[in-house]
C-alpha cells in the first residue's frame, strides 16, 4: 500500500464529506447517533470477537497489563459506548447558532454564526471506546473525521467503524464522514499531520511523548493536553472542614487521571495546623510525600505510623506523577503560591481553599491556567462535571479551546453580515 | 551579539512581564495607552527625524516606491496614531469579564473568566503606525508584547518604542511589557517563532511568502492571515438596485486591501440582464475583465468602449489581483457557486446579492469562509466596521478567531469554578 497515496485520498474524501456533514441537519446526525448506537448493541457479539482477536495479538506481542486493561472491551463497555452515542444525540446541536447580531451605524447587522471546525484528525491510543465517543462528537458538531486509533486496536476499531458508517448511511449522511485509517503504518500519522488542505485540526490522545512530537511535527493546528500537574494551595484563611475533605478527593480519587492534585502548597501559617491530619490521611491511603525541608520537619515531627517521607527535589514540582504521590510545600502566602503555581504548573487545574474574598478573587484572575477553582476539589475538571455533556479531551493550550473540550470547541465562529444593499463609504 | 541569547532575554523578559500586564488594573492600562499617545505627540519631530532616517537609509538601498511610501510617517501619521491610542484606551476591557456561570447537580458554579493570551510575538513589515497600534491592542488585552518590524524602519520603530516603554513605566506597569527587537538580524525571526516556553502565540502581518514560512517553521500558534480572494455572487433573484452599487464598491473601492472582490459570480439567469452594466462600469475605471467563455461573450456582444476583456484561465478563479482586474464566471445557481467558493476562495470573505430568504441563509450556513454577507459589499470586512474599534488583522485562520481580530482574538477564555468545599463523587 502507498501510505502517502492512501492518506491523500482520506483527506480528499474527509474534505468532500466535510461540506455534507457542515450542512447537515440536526435531525439526520441525531438518527445518524442513535443508528450507530443500535448497530453497536446488535453488532456486540462481533465487537466483542473483534477484540478477542486484538487481545490474543496483544499478549502474543507481550504488551504491559496497563495496555491491555484498556484495549479490552466489556459486554458493558459496549453498552456504554452506546449510551455515550445517544447521550451525544440528545445534547443541543451548536451548528448554525447566531449570537450578538448588532448594528452598525453603516446600517449592516453584524453577528457571529457557530459552525464546524471542519475535518479533524485525532491519534489516540489502542482504546477501542475512543473510537465511538469521538465519532460521536464530531458527527454533532458537523465535522468530518479521521480517526487514527492505536493499532493493538486494530480489528475491534474496524468493527465499530462499519458501525459509524452504516449509521451514517442510513442517516443520508456521507459514510465517509468518518474514516478509520486502515494501515498500522506509522507514516500515516506523519501524513495526517501535514495535509493542511484537507485536515484543519489535529485532536493527539494520548502519552505525553506522542503529543510532543505531533505538536512538533504538525503543519496543521493541534489542540493538546500535555500534563496535568495540578495543585491545591491551603490558604492562611482556609475553612479547616474544608481542607481534608478536598485534598483527599484532589489527590486520592484517582491517581492516574490529569485532574489529580499532585502538588500541595501550604500556608505557612497554617501548616502545623493542616499538615499532620494531611499526612495521616495519606499515610493511611499509603500516598508517599515529597515534602519541602520545612513540611518535611512537621510531618516528622507529628510521628505518623507508616508515613512514607522523602526530601522533595527541584523536579518533584514539575512532576505529574499519575501514582500515589504528593509533593508538598510551605508557601509565604498567596503571592508566593501564584508565583509557584505559574511557574511549575503544567496550567490544567488549580484550586485555593480561602474563605478570602479578594485573596481567592486574585487566585482565580491571576492564576494562568485552564480551570481555576475556589474551595472545589481539582477532579471537578472534567466534560462532564462542567455540563458539557462529554469530551474530546482536556486542553491545557491557551488559544482556541482550554479545559475540557466539548462539542463547542469542536467549532469555531464566522461573522455574518446582514446587509440591505449597503455599501463602505 | 548573540542573537539566540538575546532572543532569550527579551523571551524571559516578556514571560515575566506577562503576569503583571494580566493582572494591571484597567486604569493602568489606560493611562499607559493615554499617556503612550501624549509622548508621541509630544516627540513628534523625534519621530519624525527618526523616520527620516529610516527613509534615506531605505532610499540609498534602492527600495521599491510602494515599500518606501508605507514606511513614511507624516505629521499627520503621528497624529493618527496617537488617536489610535486613544481611542484603544477608550474601548471596554475585555479582561476579567465574567460569563455563562452555571450551578452543576454536584453545587460547583461553572463558568468562563477571560484572560490575555500571555505573550504575543508580531512580525510585521517596515510601517510604523503598526508598532504603536500592535502595542496598544495588546496593553489593552492584558498580553505582553514582542514586536519585530521591518528592519528599514529600524530607527523609527526605536522612537516609538522609547514612547511605548515611558508610557508603560509612568503606569507602574513594567517597561518590558512591549518590547521593540533590536536587532535586524533574521536569525531573531526564527528564535521568536520556535521559543513556546515564552511566546503564546505569533501574529505576522505581511506578505504570503513570509506568513508562510512562519507558519511552516513556528513552535508556536500562529494567527494567520493568507489571501483575501473574496467573491461576490449575483443570484438568480438578486435586486437590481443593488447589483451594481455592491459590486462596484466591493471590487473599486480600493484595489490593495484583502476585503477587495477579485471574483464575481453571476447565475446565468440573470448574466444578460446584469453584465453589461457592470462591464460599462469596469470599463470606465480601466479595469481588466477575466471571464469565462461564457460572460465574455455576453460582455463582447454588448460591444463597450475601452472594455479589456480576457478570456480567464483556471489561475483566475485562485487570484487575489489586489489591482483593477475582476475574475467572471458564470454559474447555474447557488449550488455552484457555494461550490466554487469553497473551492477556490480563501475563506476571507463572500457575498451574496439575493431577495431570497432560503437561498441567502443557505450561503450564509455553507460558505465555509471567515465574513460571509447578504446584500453589502465585502469591503465591510473590517474590525472597526464589525465594532471592535481597531483590528490586529484579519484571520483567515479556523481555529480561535476568524475574520477581523481585536482585542477579544487577543485573549482567551479559562474555567472557574465557585465551590463551597464540593468534592467529586
Amino acid at each position: 500500500m502507498d501510505i502517502q497515496q492512501y492518506m491523500q485520498t482520506v483527506g480528499q474524501n474527509a474534505r468532500s464529506a466535510s461540506r455534507a456533514m457542515a450542512s447537515a441537519s440536526t435531525a439526520a446526525k441525531n438518527t445518524a447517533l442513535n443508528t450507530i448506537a443500535r448497530l453497536v448493541r446488535e453488532r456486540s457479539t462481533d465487537l466483542l470477537a473483534a477484540n478477542a482477536r486484538d487481545l490474543e495479538q496483544a499478549r502474543a506481542d507481550g504488551l504491559e497489563a496497563a495496555m491491555i486493561d484498556r484495549l479490552t472491551l466489556s459486554a458493558k463497555g459496549v453498552e456504554s459506548m452506546a449510551q455515550g452515542l445517544e447521550q451525544i444525540a440528545a445534547l443541543p446541536d451548536p451548528i448554525g447558532e447566531i449570537t450578538n447580531v448588532k448594528r452598525r451605524p453603516s446600517g449592516i447587522q453584524v453577528g457571529h454564526m457557530r459552525v464546524p471546525l471542519g475535518v479533524i484528525g485525532i491519534i489516540y491510543e489502542a482504546r477501542p471506546n475512543v473510537t465511538a465517543d469521538a465519532a460521536g462528537l464530531c458527527i454533532k458538531s458537523g465535522n468530518a473525521t479521521i480517526l487514527r486509533g492505536g493499532k493493538e486496536a486494530l480489528h475491534c476499531n474496524q468493527a465499530i467503524a462499519a458501525c459509524v458508517r452504516d449509521g451514517l448511511a442510513a442517516a443520508g449522511l456521507p459514510a465517509t464522514g468518518v474514516q478509520v485509517i486502515e494501515t498500522t503504518d506509522r507514516a500515516a500519522v506523519g501524513a495526517l499531520i501535514t495535509m493542511p488542505e484537507y485536515v484543519d485540526v489535529i485532536v493527539p490522545r494520548g502519552g505525553k511523548g506522542l503529543i510532543e512530537r505531533i505538536s512538533r511535527e504538525a503543519r496543521v493546528p493541534v489542540i493538546k493536553h500535555l500534563d496535568g500537574n495540578c495543585h491545591v494551595y491551603i490558604d492562611d484563611d482556609a475553612d479547616a472542614a474544608k481542607v481534608l475533605p478536598i485534598v483527599e478527593n484532589a489527590k486520592t480519587q484517582r491517581y492516574g487521571t490529569c485532574n489529580t492534585a499532585e502538588s500541595l502548597l501550604v500556608a505557612r501559617s497554617v501548616a502545623r495546623r493542616f499538615l499532620p491530619d494531611i499526612g495521616r490521611m495519606l499515610a493511611r491511603k499509603e500516598n508517599e510525600m515529597h515534602a519541602c525541608a520545612e513540611s518535611l520537619a512537621i510531618l516528622k515531627a507529628a510521628d505518623i505510623p507508616g508515613a512514607k517521607l522523602v526530601e522533595a527535589t527541584e523536579q518533584d514540582w514539575y512532576e505529574e506523577y499519575l501514582a500515589p504521590i504528593l509533593a508538598i510545600k510551605i508557601v509565604a502566602g498567596l503571592d508566593e503560591a501564584i508565583a509557584h503555581i505559574n511557574k511549575y504548573s503544567s496550567q490544567h487545574t488549580e484550586a485555593i481553599i480561602s474563605e478570602n474574598y479578594t485573596k481567592s478573587m486574585r487566585f482565580l484572575r491571576e492564576v494562568d491556567s485552564a480551570s481555576v477553582m475556589i474551595n472545589a476539589s481539582t477532579r471537578f475538571a472534567d466534560g462532564f462535571e462542567y455540563g458539557l455533556g462529554a469530551e474530546i479531551g482536556i486542553s491545557t493550550d491557551k488559544i482556541h479551546a482550554r479545559g475540557p473540550v466539548g462539542l463547542e470547541g469542536l467549532t469555531s465562529q464566522k461573522w455574518i453580515v446582514f446587509g440591505n444593499g449597503e455599501v463602505r463609504a
